[in-house]
């Protein structure tokens, strides 16, 4: 197998997991459901991810990835100074409204109930949490030898995936709107 | 059936399915699995709850109000004026991080893939958080006429839900506590 064609099947593979784990959950995710949608064959997708733990690791490690680059991406086109912090509030308080953080809440609540799935998964939070943490001190160009400020900085990333939550089954869209900017006078005077 | 035992089997059913969905999920939680945890026939089960989303709404409605009953319990051992903002934002922080709220994340988890489910737990959800509101505006003593101070309440519940979702695989404590502090210190001059 090329190294091109490799890596091509990676990525299918794990784009073809998430939007199962986000349509049907990780109980319906098998691996021959996830390469028949990847267009794979079952041998091909376990040379890449032997199990599905290490699939779903993948997964949620890209989409971290992607979620940070998008929004390093959109901040390099924002204001600086104080005009600054509504427009990332907003944007980090919409980070867990797609498809994709409810792929990933089917992971952690299927995890809740299955110790393997637990085992991967915590050590991934932490890491792929500490990653989030970093860029929205980067945007925000708060400064954590501050009294507070590590927490609040903390705090933004909570109430996103809080916000995730509440979006879930109905469009939250309206009140996220209102909830950002309170938070955002909050953030300017705590950071 | 008399009115006192068919409370008690409601009761005992309600029970059972927390415990059922907080250990199992909502996929491993039949019917059958309730009913026989509870010791009540599925007969007498069915007679309560006809389907399986009607059990699970009683369950959401009893943890809902049992979480608030237990708030304002507590709440009437704090100080008043200033110094109960702490114990107060610990209070609601430390909600749902109990296997309970594990429960009710693996319903709505489900519910985001099962439109049935979905249809009646949208309606629970808005009912249970306007709920879970006003109790916490009560306790905060906070003015909702102020500009903002209606979003700071809801940010301070939303912040609760993503915390609960951090300590789903491992024991958040300490850093929520430390965030808890700091939102404190938000609070008071928001609210």
């Amino acid at each position: 197998m090329g190294q091109e064609r490799g890596r091509t099947t990676r990525r299918r593979l794990i784009g073809a997991a998430v939007d199962c784990l986000a349509e049907r959950g990780w109980h319906a995710a098998t691996m021959l459901e996830i390469a028949e949608r990847a267009g794979v064959s079952r041998g091909a997708a376990q040379h890449h991810f032997p199990t599905r733990e290490a699939l779903v690791v993948a997964a949620v490690e890209q989409l971290a990835e992607e979620q940070i680059a998008e929004l390093r991406r959109r901040s390099a086109e924002l204001p600086t100074g104080r005009a600054r912090t509504l427009p990332v509030a907003e944007m980090v308080l919409d980070l867990y409204t797609d498809v994709k953080f409810r792929a990933a809440l089917d992971l952690w609540v299927a995890a809740s109930h299955d110790p393997a799935l637990a085992a991967v998964l915590a050590p991934l939070q932490a890491r792929v949490g500490k990653e989030a943490h970093r860029v929205v001190v980067e945007l925000l160009g708060a400064d954590e030898s501050r009294p507070g400020v590590r927490e609040a900085v903390q705090a933004t990333l909570d109430l996103a995936r809080g916000l995730g939550l509440a979006n879930l089954l109905t469009d939250d869209g309206r009140r996220r709107a209102q909830i950002a900017r309170q938070w955002a006078r909050m953030l300017e005077t705590a950071v």
